[in-house]
C-alpha cells in the first residue's frame, strides 16, 4: 500500500526491517541520493579499510601482504561473499577484470562450447558495452559469428529456430527497469540448444537472483552499483558448475594458471573460478569492493525488492499526484521491477540538473529520460516523499530553464 | 666505481643526486627493500591521496564526480604522465586494465595487421603470463596461429626467416635482468615483416625506454612495480602514432567508443589511444597509480639506471667479498642491466626468508634463485652495503637452515 501522508511514510521508515542495514552507509547530508543504480554511496567501513590496505598492508607489509594480508585471496573471498546475492554456490563466483572483458571472456567460452553454431542473439536494449563486446568478439574471433539485436518481443522467436549459440540478457534493463525470467528465458534458450549468458549489472543487490536454481550458464556483474564497490570497482563472473571444468577464458594469463607462481612454461587453467582470473588482482579496488559486499551482510534480497518496488511506487505516484500528465510513464508493474525507475521528458537532461543542484540526484539517459533509482538498504520512504514534491517543484518553478541546465557535461 | 667502505657509502649517498626523490617515499624502518620490482613501495603522497578520493570525490560527489574531480579522464591523465618516463608522444599512452589483458589486445591487433602470417615469436625465458596470453590467443583466434617459444639465441634467427607476424619481448628480462636493445630488435623485426610488441614492466621507470625512437609498434607495462602504483595497480598501454587509427581492441567495451555516453547501437572506436579502454576505470587504483607515476617528477631516469646499477653492482662485488663463491652469479655486464639481479643457491628460497626476517626483502625465483632488485629512488649505496653484509651473515651462520624457513607459502 502506498503510504498516503509523509507521516505515513516516517511511520514505515520508523519500522523499516532494514534500517539496521542504513547505519552501514553514510550518505552526505542534505542529498536524496537515487543513483545507487549507476554508484553506490561510501560504505562507513570502507575509508578505514582502504586507510589500512595503503598503509599497514602495502606501506609497511609490502610485497609479504600477498600472503599476509590475504590479497591473493582476494578474488575468491570476495567471490564468496557475492555468491549468496546471486544464488550461487559458494565457489562459484569469482571477483575479476570489468563487466565487459567478463562478458568478453564468457562469450567466448560460450561459442567454444557450440562449435557447430555462429549466431548469439541480444536484446536491442541491451547496455551498449554488451553489444560492442558482442560485436568486437565476432569480428576476431575468426569463425563466422553473428551478433543480432532485436527488440526484446522478436527475441523469443529467433531462440526458437533453434540456430543461437548463445543468449545474452541483462536481468534488469539498464532503461527501462524490468526483470528479465531468467528461469524462463534460459530454459528457453535450452530447449533451442543455445546456452544463456546474464549481465547481472542492474539487479545484484537489489533484487533476488537465483543463478543455480535457474540454470544460468554464465553470468556477469557490476561491483560499483549496489554492491557499493566504489568507483569501477572489480565485476565478478559465474559459471554454472556443469561448465566449470569444460569452459575456458581465452584472457588466459597467470593468474587463471593451474600454479601461477610455478612460471610453468604452458598454460594449464586453474581449478574452479580461479581460471577466470587474468592478471594480477586490483587490491585496493578489491578491498573496497569487499566492504561494499559486506553492508549486505544479514540483509534479505526479499526485502530490499520489496522495499524498493515501494519506493518507486510511491515515487511514482507522487509525482503523478503533484504533476500530472507532466512526464510520460511506463514503468513496468512494480512485482516486474528491479531499482530504478525512468520518466519521460522534452527537457530531462536540464531537469536531471536542475535537481541535482537542489540536492536529489537521479540521472539522464538519452534521449529524454529521467532515471531515478531506488537503493533500499540506504533510504527513506520519507526522503523519497521529499524527493518527489522537489521534482513537481523543480518542474513547476522553471528554475531548469536557466541555460546553466542546458550544458552538457563530458558524463550525462 | 664501487666504493670500498660503508663511508665511502655514505659519500656517495651524501651528494646522490636523486636524494630529492627518496623523500617522495616512506619505506619502513628497519626494512631495505630490494623487492620493488616486483611491488614498489609507498609513496608519501598516496594515503591522503586515497582517501580524498575516498571521502572526498566519492562520499561527497558521488556520481557527479565522474566529471567534477575527473575520474573519467584519468586513464588519459595517467598515460600522459608515464609517456615521457617509456620516450612515447604525450597522447600515446593510457592507464587501462592489466599487463596481461593488454598483451591480448596488443597481440590480437598486431595479428590483424598481418593477416597472411600466423606465427608469434616470443622468449623461452619470458615472463609466464607472456607465454600463456599468447597461448590463449592462439587457442581463440580462429585462424592458425604457432606460439613458438624459443632460447633467446635462436629469435634472431627465427625472425629473419620472415614467417613471423610479430615479436613479443620483454625489455628487461623478468630473471636475468638483461636489456635488450628495443631499437636494434624492432628493426629487425620489421626488416622480416614482423611487428614488435614490448612488455615493459621491468624497465618502467628503472631503465631509459624509447618507445618512439626505437620504432616499437605496441608496448604495454606494469603500474605496480617501479612505478609504485601499488598491489594490482592499472597497467598501461602504448600503439605507434603509425597504427594509432588502424588498429583496435578486441576487447571493444563502451569506455573506448568514440562516444561512450551516446549509447549507440553500434561500436566505434574512439579517437587515438582511448579506443584501448573496455570497462569502467578503476578510479581507485588509478588514482594510486597516479600518486606513484608522480614520484618521477623532475627524475632523470638516466641518473635511475646509472645509480641502479651502480647498486646491484654494490651489492654483487660485497656478496663475492663475503663469501666468495657461495653463490652462482651470472648477472649480464651492468650497462646491459636492468634493476635486478639473480643469485643463484641450492637453498635459494630458505635463505631468501631468513634474509626477509632479518630485515632485507628480496625474492625467490624457481628453481634456485634469489633476486634482488635495485629501485634506485629510493635505496641508498649504505643500505645496500649493510644489505649484502646480512647475506653473508645469514649464509654463514647457518639460520636459514631452521625448518620454518623451508616452508612454501602460497605466493613466493
Amino acid at each position: 500500500m502506498i503510504p498516503a501522508s509523509r507521516a505515513a511514510c516516517e511511520a514505515l521508515d520508523a519500522r523499516d526491517p532494514l534500517a539496521f542495514a542504513r547505519a552501514r552507509f553514510a550518505p552526505p547530508p542534505g542529498v536524496t541520493y537515487l543513483d545507487g543504480n549507476s554508484l553506490g554511496v561510501l560504505p562507513r567501513a570502507t575509508a578505514a579499510r582502504l586507510a589500512d590496505t595503503v598503509e599497514r598492508e602495502w606501506g609497511r607489509g609490502l610485497i609479504g601482504s600477498w600472503n599476509a594480508a590475504g590479497w591473493i585471496e582476494a578474488p575468491a573471498r570476495v567471490g564468496r561473499l557475492i555468491a549468496p546475492l546471486v544464488g550461487a554456490d559458494p565457489e562459484g563466483v569469482i571477483a575479476a577484470d570489468t563487466t565487459s572483458a567478463n562478458l568478453f571472456k564468457l562469450a567466448a567460452a560460450a561459442l567454444e562450447l557450440r562449435p557447430e553454431r555462429g549466431l548469439v542473439l541480444c536484446d536491442a536494449a541491451e547496455f551498449p558495452t554488451d553489444l560492442y563486446i558482442l560485436q568486437g568478439l565476432a569480428r576476431f574471433v575468426g569463425r563466422e559469428v553473428e551478433v543480432r539485436a532485436l527488440p526484446q518481443a522478436e527475441l523469443g522467436p529467433a531462440l526458437d529456430a533453434g540456430e543461437a549459440a548463445l543468449l545474452v540478457l541483462s536481468h534488469v534493463n539498464y532503461v527501462r527497469g524490468d526483470v528479465r525470467d531468467m528461469a524462463a528465458w534460459t530454459a528457453r534458450a535450452h530447449a533451442a540448444g543455445a546456452l544463456a549468458l546474464w549481465d547481472l549489472s542492474h539487479s545484484t543487490g537489489c533484487v533476488p537472483v537465483e543463478l543455480g536454481a535457474s540454470g544460468a550458464d554464465f553470468a556477469t556483474g557490476c561491483g560499483y552499483k549496489y554492491l557499493n564497490g566504489g568507483p569501477g570497482a572489480p565485476a565478478f563472473l559465474y559459471v554454472a558448475p556443469r561448465w566449470r571444468d569444460r569452459a575456458g577464458s581465452p584472457l588466459s594469463g597467470w593468474m587463471g594458471h593451474a600454479a601461477p607462481f610455478a612460471f610453468e612454461g604452458g598454460y594449464r587453467p586453474g581449478e574452479g573460478m580461479a581460471r577466470w582470473l587474468c592478471g594480477t588482482p586490483p587490491v585496493l579496488g578489491l578491498a573496497a569492493l569487499e566492504e561494499g559486499v559486506r553492508t549486505f551482510e544479514g540483509v534479505d534480497l526479499a526485502a530490499v525488492a520489496a522495499k524498493s518496488r515501494a519506493l518507486s511506487e510511491l515515487f511514482l505516484h507522487r509525482v503523478d499526484a503533484l504533476a500530472p500528465g507532466a512526464f510520460a510513464m511506463d514503468a513496468p508493474p512494480a512485482a516486474e521491477r528491479g531499482g530504478h525507475v525512468v520518466l519521460g521528458h522534452p527537457h530531462a537532461y536540464a531537469l536531471v540538473q536542475a535537481l541535482i543542484e537542489a540536492g536529489v540526484v537521479g540521472d539522464f539517459r538519452r534521449p529524454d529520460l529521467l532515471r531515478f533509482g531506488f537503493a533500499a538498504p540506504y533510504l527513506t520512504f520519507a526522503e523519497v516523499w521529499d524527493a518527489a514534491a522537489l521534482l513537481a517543484r523543480v518542474l513547476e518553478d522553471g528554475r531548469w530553464r536557466e541555460p546553466r541546465f542546458a550544458v552538457r557535461a563530458a558524463v550525462t
